[in-house]
């Protein structure tokens, strides 16, 4: 069948939008929703159906596809960085709509450039999974707790049996009156992990629920906690946890930020840490999100993922006249192989940072780009506070008539 | 001059590497700039360089333009939705690499269907901008905030002098020691409005500058909050703060669920209510993020305000036998003019939801597509809720030998 | 009846413990309960029924009474305070079993007064109760919202009516799907004013209900929130919103605290705010809490309250070579008049204040109680930030060998 | 010397007030500080120097001694409990100046003796310090984590040759930048355990220092966290994490509270939940603060450490026609032995609950102490709750004119 007459068999009620690729190619049955939506909402749909690659090739990341987004991808670096997965300079795309994004961030890199480069080391690394059960009081809620303590070996096994790569490390137990939250934490080697965290998890639950009285309501109960603003995770971390830090001289501050270190040290304890302290907020960055959103849309990462890349604290100090500044982010979820990055586009910007597919050791690779992308992130903090800073010193020289 | 002549200038030192367009078209420069990369990297950079829009289109969008990403783009809808700017049937393309995400919100959106449609509201409408100065001690902090309070006329004079559409709202004062934060709200109509509001907010600046001792550190000092987890936004609302609710009957819950309305119920509370609770979270949802990213993926909102979008609390009570469900997002950040949404694919998504561009009313856009986003939500809110609850369900009869 | 006689027929199940007030003055009736809880317990109620008050006088404060605890209760001061509703110098009673808090505190009042004093100003002042009320759907929910937004005269005219000095100063309304919050806002003046808030909010319930389709389900919603760690409150405000600040020379610092502004300031910086950020905490200071905890005790203050009143922030800077410090308590819970502050040993430590009783104008002794604590608190953080400190240069020394 | 030469010598600048006890007992320095206060501020300080304890007694708890606060004393219970640690029916004193509480919460002891008891448990035990190290950047920040993660035991040697009962548990790193926090856990047995925690960790930081390049900044580095609100309490627990639950019938609950099981669900969700989340809240509850707040005053339990005391959630839901209700208080830290548990009247209050001194095994008696204020809290929460409920029925009563 070709387009035409698919669409035309959903408008007769034959058949429904989600049923095409049995019919049809995945290109034709693309294009068979394009023309649906076109005449049912007058929207001209040709660019969404320009895109390059193979409709079967995005079959494991989409459904109901009409065609693509393209976003603009811009790059930045390079910058070297000694890190403790990565040594070396390394550029880093970013796919963005935001005006001057890639342009700060890379006025950051350059500064880092002139300062010899970042330090990085990934601190932590768990992907986390939290099912919640349901017990029948605080007296079994106790039993079950003590239970898992007891047994993480057997559900170590259970969960392990699911996949050739991951491992798990830990399993906490949290009650809260009759709910049991068990919260797995996995190394996930190169994948983002959710997946093989989610799966590994269920067959452990099955232990849980056949040796103790537990019940299993939800195989996410939200500490673990995806796609959420959660201080579980800005405390303990979730994925990578990862660190970049600078030293900057003055010269280079003034030549590069057109400001002082004392400057960005005073805007950063009074925007990131006495603004964010005051906001109630887990993020106390300037807008480190922004750089790890960007990334994160260039190398086939979850993009909901960005709510938890933004539990970052920035720290900016004056050290012997210099400038030292620091970006952690607790919670990094990325990977090199799986999800969007087999994609086309994707899989190239991950060849631009070197780090498609399966690293070696195992896991090298997502430590390498958590290391890459919080870097580039610190640079896009020191350009922003920069910029703040500098905007403030002119107009206190303005004031002053200079 | 071509791209490999660009390309041999920039690594003769003779170029920079944002310098390309000033010596070139933006499509050369975007050829140059792979050139180099595929040269120093050894990546293939062919799939970055096959986007199909004009490269200067996207020149208030990206800098060091490479290409541009393409993430597949599925479609969801059509919903009913009674709302205060919208009322009809509406799709809403949504642009994901995660699969079974457009397929799951998909089957909310059925089960909304079978239910007559969902009810929305945008609440509340104000983009924030909150800049931090620096007094003499908090004698002086409580001069300037009450000075502020007496002048929010001049104040608001100011910042509309720099913008056809925005209108300040309200100005609030906070004070910390010697710093003062003012947080302005703006109503941006049809734009996202975080440009807006900046540019209006600086002027405002001036005038506390030139009319109170304050000096002005950061033009933006965290409390705005934009792009990090913040209880200020989660409370308050920032951007649209938007809800949407759907009573689905007994039949219809069972039929496209296969569980119970007091088994989605259940799983709401342990997991949406007590897990999140105990994770420290702003987030009291499954994975609003979800739903939130694939839609500003697809409409050009700035991907990075996903962090924003997660503040959201979903509810589920029985009634009368029947399910009650709701999602409401305290700050959504969208427009339907400016940013992304220019770019040829996010234009034609937005015509998909037949939101593109200003409004009539202005604002009713953007209100517009704010509850269709937070529908779309819903529906994922349901249909994971559903997916766990059966789940359990299934598990239960399982364990009976049923 | 005598204490026996009242004991021996609640052995007998003629009377219930908390019925003994019917049957014998108070004096008596708590002796019984010594008696019985005697015999039950075999603890000795000695110390307990030592209390010299009169237990006439405490029936509004306490049911069941037994007797008194008594906490060992120390002074600091006299600390010279430029506060907006105080000037001078102010002893400031404290309770407390902690030993060594007193003694520090007062440490830091002596460089406060070494420094000439402190300044200090309550910056806003609004007793907070939100009741929960439940619609049908969020389009019922914004309708009710804008009645309210269009009704607060008439609120504030029914609210009113039940108070002779209470001010309904603002009403907001928050949504979450088919729950409507409404948060008022009221001067209570000299009273820490929650009862006065409830009664006053009841009335304007009954105006809600009677004019909207809105059910109260709860007068108290936890959107007020008083005596939960809540967002709302440190951003927001309730009760007293206060701050205090000192510029302290170096020597000064280095006479006091054996140690410089420059190491405090670090210390600060390291605990109070990137420790605390990293902790998910609302409390960005030392330990507030602490001199909060124990004037409250002294002075009759609702010690549960003490939650909100570690909503603080501490900032620490060189300046010049000196140290400014200040610290902000966003929500200080305090009255002079009503609840505990009629009792003997807490009038006694109001008097010590200066502040018992209504001031003049109304809410003047409350605002000037909020800046003698504020104050103390802050010289409470000095000593604790300067030990902090100068152990570590004490170590420092000893490492070099001095 | 006497009082009163005592007060002219502080007045003639020969003494300072903190001296008396060199030079007098420690009653009549006391009473000298009175006569000081009364003159300086004209308070009469009669009932503050009526204390009928002896002033050497209170020498550990309190510096610059005037007297005492005294607060009016209650009595809840007798409440049955199947605890962990506690089986059998247990009174609790309470002391506060909050008028209806102790009868609240007796109200709701009440209910759950109807109901035969409550269940109860200490979840976990662990109080934490946590110094904060300064380092040179993010890669000597993580070997010195690795360090400790390698060297617990040579941490633990060192921490617990300072103690006789403190075991060392964990010590967890958490980098920022170029800080590095040790969160030291410990189980303290039958004492609070702050200090023996502090001291412990103090001689664990001089082999960090010795062994790695880390270099002490701050004891405590507020990742402990303590006295502030914060999610790492909330979320890992800090003293005893305790739950408490009871199933009451609809017959009791009606009896007992005039209102219906499912009335109280609801207006738990909405307000404990719904509107706690809306807040931005760390607690769940109803007014857990106010139990545990008069059960700390009246124990002997440091007030100051209510703040985490509100960690705690409620829940309560409808099962089987009967109400299921548990509270879980993340980090209530009591004991039973040390601060203020030795004073007169706090002992006797401890006599009451049965758990003075230290327990057999160790940590036995805290553990008791820990479940009996819980199950008093639970208590209050159900009384509370049904209050706000069946207040709401009786508006809906009135409405319909029955």
């Amino acid at each position: 069948m070709d387009a035409e007459d698919l669409a035309g068999r959903v408008q007769d009620g034959e058949l429904r939008l989600h049923e095409l690729e049995q019919h049809a190619d995945p290109d034709v049955a693309a294009e068979a929703r394009r023309l649906l939506l076109t005449e049912e909402t007058e929207a001209d749909l040709d660019a969404v159906g320009a895109y390059t690659f193979d409709a079967a090739d995005a079959e494991p990341n989409v459904e109901n596809m009409l065609g693509a987004a393209q976003v603009p991808m811009g790059v930045v670096g390079p910058v070297r960085i000694d890190g403790g997965a990565v040594d070396g300079a390394k550029y880093l795309p970013l796919a963005t709509t935001e005006g001057a994004l890639v342009a700060s961030v890379n006025r950051g890199c350059a500064a880092i450039r002139a300062a010899d480069g970042a330090t990085a080391r990934v601190l932590k690394n768990a992907m986390t999974r939290a099912p919640v059960f349901r017990v029948a009081d605080v007296g079994e809620a106790s039993e079950v707790a003590s239970w898992v303590r007891d047994n993480v070996g057997t559900l170590a096994e259970a969960a392990e049996s699911t996949t050739n790569h991951g491992e798990l490390r830990d399993v906490t137990p949290y009650v809260v009156g009759d709910n049991v939250f068990l919260r797995f934490a996995y190394d996930t080697k190169d994948a983002m992990g959710m997946n093989m965290a989610t799966i590994a998890t269920e067959a452990a639950c099955d232990v849980v629920t056949d040796e103790t009285p537990a019940e299993l309501v939800a195989l996410s109960g939200n500490l673990c906690s995806d796609k959420k603003p959660a201080a579980v995770n800005s405390v303990q971390g979730r994925g990578r946890t990862v660190a970049a830090d600078v030293e900057i001289s003055r010269d280079v501050v003034e030549s590069y930020f057109k400001t002082t270190p004392e400057a960005i040290a005073e805007a950063n304890t009074r925007k990131n840490h006495v603004g964010s302290a005051k906001a109630g907020s887990l993020g106390f960055n300037a807008h480190a999100a922004n750089t790890v959103a960007a990334a994160f849309l260039a190398t086939g990462q979850d993009i909901a993922q960005v709510v938890e890349g933004s539990n970052a604290i920035t720290t900016a100090d004056v050290r012997d006249g210099d400038l030292y500044a620091s970006l952690t982010i607790a919670s990094l979820e990325v990977g090199t192989v799986g999800g969007g990055t087999k994609l086309p586009t994707q899989a190239e910007s991950l060849d631009v940072v070197g780090v498609r597919g399966g690293g070696d050791p195992a896991g090298s690779n997502a430590d390498a780009l958590a290391e890459v992308i919080c870097t580039a992130a610190l640079a896009g903090e020191l350009s922003l506070l920069g910029a703040l800073a500098s905007d403030h010193l002119a107009s206190a020289h303005e004031e002053l008539g200079r």
